[in-house]
């Protein structure tokens, strides 16, 4: 018995609220850590409405969580009580598929254990999230976090962060690239601050002309309101890059005709519905669209260093936990600059 | 007055009939060529009916196309009279935008004057294509072709051939690749041959069965019957590229849940409708789904020689002119093995 509690929609399209519920017990590969943040990330609403598939309920949501080491397991090395600790969307992995060995434990081939709303490798013991006081979580899949930045703001780099850090790096963006960011939210505006930190000119699309200054201020160099037919029209045919973080509907081919030959639009959001895209969109200049899901925790760890390094962390909203169902119908608005954080004292 | 004849369809939808009409009487930097060979694709059949935008008729179709000089401008350096020549799908550009001066004269920004069913730079003077007895085109869009292969069975490889080289060498597809390849049509079967020339492991992917013998003559390695859930499931995630060749609608999410990780599905195929991809088929293993248009004219002449040399040409019916009708009939039902060829002798 490892007792916890948390926030949890018991059944689907529930309201949040607390629950008491039990971790398994720390083995001997494992790290306990006690949350001090974790990240309001869109994807948690979609699972707790069943959205996308199916969910496993009671759902303790929550995959941007952030805390400290409070027991380790006999065989652990990389972690000691104390010590600042991590977790993102995923916590477990079959780690020896061909791409979990290449360090792609996102893109398992049995597929990985979600942090939430996932079964473990045992295929029957739900996993919950960090909408919670504590988690138990393998050595392989907890990230060291840095003390240099605001830990809060940390958080959402776990998911935020490293959605958007993993195809930027992936497909090399950064100098003499022109890329375009689509939608300024929670990862929108982490693709803006890594694009700008990589070197390319960054250009914000938004349908929402209010958010010109704040994109300027997040270090865009330029911004397209993308419902204005003339700043359109002057845009065809410019971007290297498009990296698409809309999770509502769109048109892909519209921005489509925003890439130049050969560019490549990247999308990481998940509209409900199929993307209708036109045959000429693509072949009328060799152009791709593609996928991306967060990264591995290699690339994870690494993106973390980057931005200790370079002192980036997310804008975020720092919230009582028992705010939670006024900030998701915020955030189901638009209405977040960029990130709700639970802060996890107040549970 | 240059005259020619041919055959045109006068309005949308109209069965094609001989019409006497009239070429551009040849310029300084013109090369004339009277017609021998003319291939028979898809999209002939697909612009003669309005299928995909309205049509500038009469339209005389054919864009694949071989013949022998007969007449040259003042300043042509390339060819004389007596040479063998070959035009493709386009017959000018704008040669002097970015993507021009790159060889990229398919994706001129300005739009690549069409060989038919097209209009010249001067915005108001119809092209026609190659189902007639000569045609006057200017000497950057006139390729060479080799005496050494079966000059009816070279036609095809101006649009057919082209089409599938160029994306197979743009993403590098060769030794060490699995690549799919989707239909088994006049693209499928050259993309075959090239896949295999390349050094590729190449599959056909075709929902016939009983083009299993022809698909492994043609020098596939292996056949999936598309139909049939066991070897789908056996083919999920395991292919780096797959070259989708196919008109017609079909399920782009399927497909792409055969490629592995990072695999890239080309698109050469304009089906009627839009392609409904699921966020998930690309983000559930950084896939792309790329199109590819034709190839450049310096890419177009690299291909040519790379079939001289290697021996690769097109498997062909020679038609005559007058059957056209039931060439196209055969065609809209996949009966042809692989490309139907019109002999302009019998015109």
């Amino acid at each position: 018995m490892n007792p916890a509690k948390g926030y949890a929609a018991q059944t689907p399209n529930a309201e949040l609220a607390p629950w008491n519920f039990n971790r398994r017990e720390v083995g001997p590969h494992d790290v306990q850590f006690d949350i001090l943040f974790c990240g309001v990330c869109h994807s948690d609403l979609h699972q707790v409405n069943n959205d996308w598939f199916p969910g496993i309920f009671p759902m303790v949501p929550g995959h941007e969580i952030v805390g400290r080491v409070v027991k380790v397991g006999d065989h652990v090395k990389k972690f000691k009580v104390g010590d600042l600790a991590g977790t993102g969307c995923m916590v477990d992995s079959c780690q020896v598929c061909e791409n979990c060995r290449q360090d792609l434990e996102q893109y398992c081939l049995e597929g990985n254990t979600q942090t939430y709303n996932g079964m473990e490798r045992d295929g029957s013991s739900p996993t919950y999230g960090g909408y919670s006081n504590t988690i138990v979580v393998r050595e392989e899949f907890v990230l060291h976090i840095s003390g240099k930045l605001d830990l809060a703001a940390v958080a959402p780099l776990l998911c935020a962060g490293i959605t958007t850090y993993s195809p930027l790096r992936h497909w090399k963006v950064g100098k003499g690239h022109k890329l375009a960011v689509l939608g300024l939210g929670g990862l929108g505006h982490m693709a803006v601050k890594f694009g700008v930190a990589f070197g390319a000119d960054v250009t914000v699309l938004s349908t929402s002309p209010n958010k010109e200054e704040d994109a300027k201020k997040l270090g865009a160099h330029h911004f397209v309101v993308t419902t204005d037919e003339t700043q359109l029209a002057e845009a065809k045919n410019s971007f290297d890059f498009i990296l698409d973080t809309v999770s509502a509907e769109h048109d892909f081919n519209l921005y489509l005709s925003l890439l130049r030959t050969n560019g490549v639009m990247i999308s990481v959001g998940v509209p409900p519905n199929p993307a209708a895209i036109k045959a000429f969109s693509l072949i009328g200049g060799r152009k791709s669209l593609a996928g991306s899901g967060i990264g591995g925790i290699a690339e994870t760890q690494e993106m973390l260093d980057f931005c200790a390094e370079h002192n980036i962390v997310s804008d975020i909203e720092l919230i009582d936990i028992k705010d939670i169902q006024a900030a998701y119908a915020r955030m189901v608005k638009g209405d977040v600059r960029y990130r709700f954080v639970i802060d996890l004292a107040t549970l």
